[in-house]
């Protein structure tokens, strides 16, 4: 069954109000029909299964038939902090991470970014993104989007334990790090990836100074739309958030 | 340093011969001059440092100034058993897999291929895309490509341990699998992703026959181009090659 996150706004005890994107998507891309059912998201980890009672060109009208707790979310809770890729790398990483299982992003702009200024249009665009991801995988709850910070404040406002991934050899081990204190037993990680040039050096001790872990990734260079998806994906297995 | 995979009859003693791409490459993309240097590799697992002595249109030659073995190859070799996917898809898949460490790749067609009869050039295509992944992510070995099977005949060929990623719910975690025999110790692991609409039961019921594991990447529901990236990350997190 198709899924849309909807603001909590649209219901009304058992009926569903649906505008917008949702009704945009419902009859004309899917053109579903009075009696289709749909699964409808308020954001708050439940799952509504709807039955469409009528459908108009500004509006449609759904009935809650049951409702349960959504399985899409991992129990650890990741926050990306991503620094700005050029444009279709930075989607490509937003849209598998989300698929992947993370709980929020934050946009960072460091030393090497290519991109230092994007629009106030992009921001839109990636939470579409998001949305989009997140009601394909099945989650329940939307990853949310923070507005783009600097690399300091960043750092510095991180919730730890955080992890930076970094290329030079001297770094542990992703597993070494996931496996001791404080990552070992964390339910909420910050994970820092760079831009495509790496981190400067002066950032990464800047990072250590906020007790900020440094981590390899192994000896593939990875690119940096690359790196989050495998560092997303390993920690969600150590974690088993992949059974 | 920039890194270019090159035939093994471009050696001749200490001396290096470089044409076609590479050249391009060299020569017209990097604008590389004479002592500038470069690493080539004949994908023999080493990596030959070489200093280039000339240029022309024609040709370019360099001087090997030292060897040394490569680092970026895992000891537990993937071959990615890939249904053919949207062309952008599967290329995507393609790039990520080879970059985070797969060691041969065989595309497929099962029954839910929207993708039925590759075009000759695809090959050639994705031969480059691999060549061009592998040297970005300094890898000294190659991944093979090979020509596209039946599924049949890749549940029938593919080296065992053989593991197969399914959505349904009755099957085992990825975890689980991993971390008991046979694929625990395993060397050599065959790994089967499906084409957008995944697999159908009965491809299921045959890859068991043929004693190939089922199992399940978590509770998102991931699209058939992550997939491939998330289980690879995660056997190779497990078998401790992103240290």
């Amino acid at each position: 069954m198709h899924r849309f996150f909807i603001p909590k706004e649209w219901f009304e005890n058992d009926k569903v109000k649906i505008t917008d994107d949702p009704l945009y998507q419902i009859g004309y891309v899917l053109r579903l029909k009075p009696t289709d059912r749909i699964i409808v998201l308020d954001n708050s980890g439940w799952e509504f299964e709807v039955e469409l009672e009528w459908l108009t060109k500004k509006e449609a009208q759904g009935k809650v038939i049951s409702k349960k707790p959504g399985k899409g979310e991992p129990v650890v809770k990741i926050t990306l902090y991503q620094a700005l890729l050029k444009s279709d790398r930075f989607e490509l990483a937003l849209q598998k991470c989300v698929e992947l299982g993370i709980t929020a992003i934050v946009p960072f702009i460091s030393e090497r970014c290519v991109i230092k200024n994007p629009s106030g249009s992009k921001m839109e665009r990636w939470q579409k993104i998001i949305r989009e991801a997140a009601e394909q995988s099945e989650r329940s709850i939307l990853p949310t989007l923070h507005s783009v910070v600097s690399f300091e404040e960043a750092c510095d406002t991180a919730n730890k334990p955080a992890l930076l991934l970094w290329e030079e050899e001297n770094s542990k081990g992703l597993k070494q790090i996931l496996q001791n204190p404080p990552l070992k037993t964390a339910k909420t990680i910050s994970l820092f990836i760079g831009p495509e040039g790496g981190f400067h050096e002066s950032e990464v001790k800047l990072a250590q100074k906020h007790g900020i872990a440094i981590a390899s990734l192994g000896h593939r260079i990875l690119r940096a739309e690359t790196a989050g998806l495998a560092a997303v994906s390993a920690i969600l297995y150590e974690k088993d958030e992949m059974e």
